[in-house]
């Protein structure tokens, strides 16, 4: 009798796209035990050995931003049954936080969000099914402000700024073009329940030994 | 026990785009027995009352040359599990076969396929899942020119004369916008065996009795 490996579902899109939200839906029809979930961002490069100030005006945005090497390899053996300690990362400081990991066992169904997680050939290979949720420009940075002014308390001119000058240029540079390499382009302004559905139905394909 | 009814897919995207071919890989994984396939062309109106010349100049690309109460009835009757008498449409002549219909049986998978599929709310609303192959403008013109130059025997001149002044007005008018109207948006350059799958599972829901 085979044993089934995990079935690695990959989410992408840009910042305020609906990824989140979408990944909670899924999780709606999916038990808790056979599910886990891994944010892109706990795989930002650790910068502990540079300067706050430099850390700072780093971009964030950039696929380079990224411990490639360290994401494969985690995804390979959680891919191969394997539990990872999956490293912290801590926003206020830039820096990976030095003495949290987050022991992750490996279960059926693994989804991967994040925004440039497409931009990664090696991730991309190793993902089942790549999603990318899909959603207008503008409606983004609304959404964007909202999420920014409201729940983290930044200034509007801030969020702007930021967008303007880093969030929009990386996401027509290096996000945009990763839509081609989806395997389904769901809109992230309205999803029906059927696509939830069936997405959760093929998700939980490997769980029948064969 | 209840009767499911069939599980209707509608599959749209602009000339050249690959639907049928993406048709043709669902086929191989569904029972013959268990599926219709419905083409969109089908349901041109007749033209029949007007002189030929008036039917060569007609709109074939808008919205308005589809017969759309006939489409509507039929697919709410093969919807409700009730045979239909399909016209077929002559291209040669732009007209109904006067005296040519097909008995076409409801069943438990239907496939219904065009261009401007999208393009009907009341079909929308008929339709379990709404499926837009987008395929870049280029290699649909591409792929249009090799088709009706080699397999229509038409002149390269008058593939691209009728693709200006008509294909490509209403495909950005009538067919583009249709796509966010779609469940999932699908590349008809290269799709994964895995989307395949996943649709074809997805038809196939309805069939366990509940």
């Amino acid at each position: 009798m085979k044993v089934n490996k995990p079935y690695l579902v990959g989410i992408a899109g840009g910042s305020g796209s609906g990824k989140t939200f979408f990944v909670e839906r899924l999780k709606e029809r999916i038990d808790d035990d056979l599910l886990i979930v891994i944010p892109l961002d706990d795989y930002y490069k650790d910068s502990s050995d540079k300067p706050f100030e430099e850390r700072e005006k780093q971009n964030y945005d950039h696929p380079d931003a990224f411990d490639q090497d360290i994401l494969v390899e985690q995804l390979t053996a959680i891919k191969n049954r394997k539990s990872i300690l999956k490293p912290k990362y801590d926003f206020k400081t830039h820096t990976r936080f030095p003495d949290k990991v987050d022991k992750v066992e490996s279960r059926p169904v693994v989804f991967l969000e994040g925004i440039l997680l497409f931009a990664f050939e090696q991730v991309r290979e190793l993902l089942d099914l790549k999603i990318f949720i899909n959603t207008p420009d503008d409606i983004r940075i609304i959404r964007r402000i909202a999420r920014d002014t409201k729940e983290r308390g930044r200034s509007l001119e801030s969020v702007i700024e930021q967008y303007k000058s880093s969030v929009r240029p990386m996401h027509r540079a290096f996000v945009e073009p990763t839509k081609d390499f989806a395997d389904i382009i769901i809109s992230g302004e309205h999803y029906s329940e059927e696509v939830i559905e069936m997405v959760a139905r093929q998700c939980l394909k490997n769980i029948i030994k064969s």
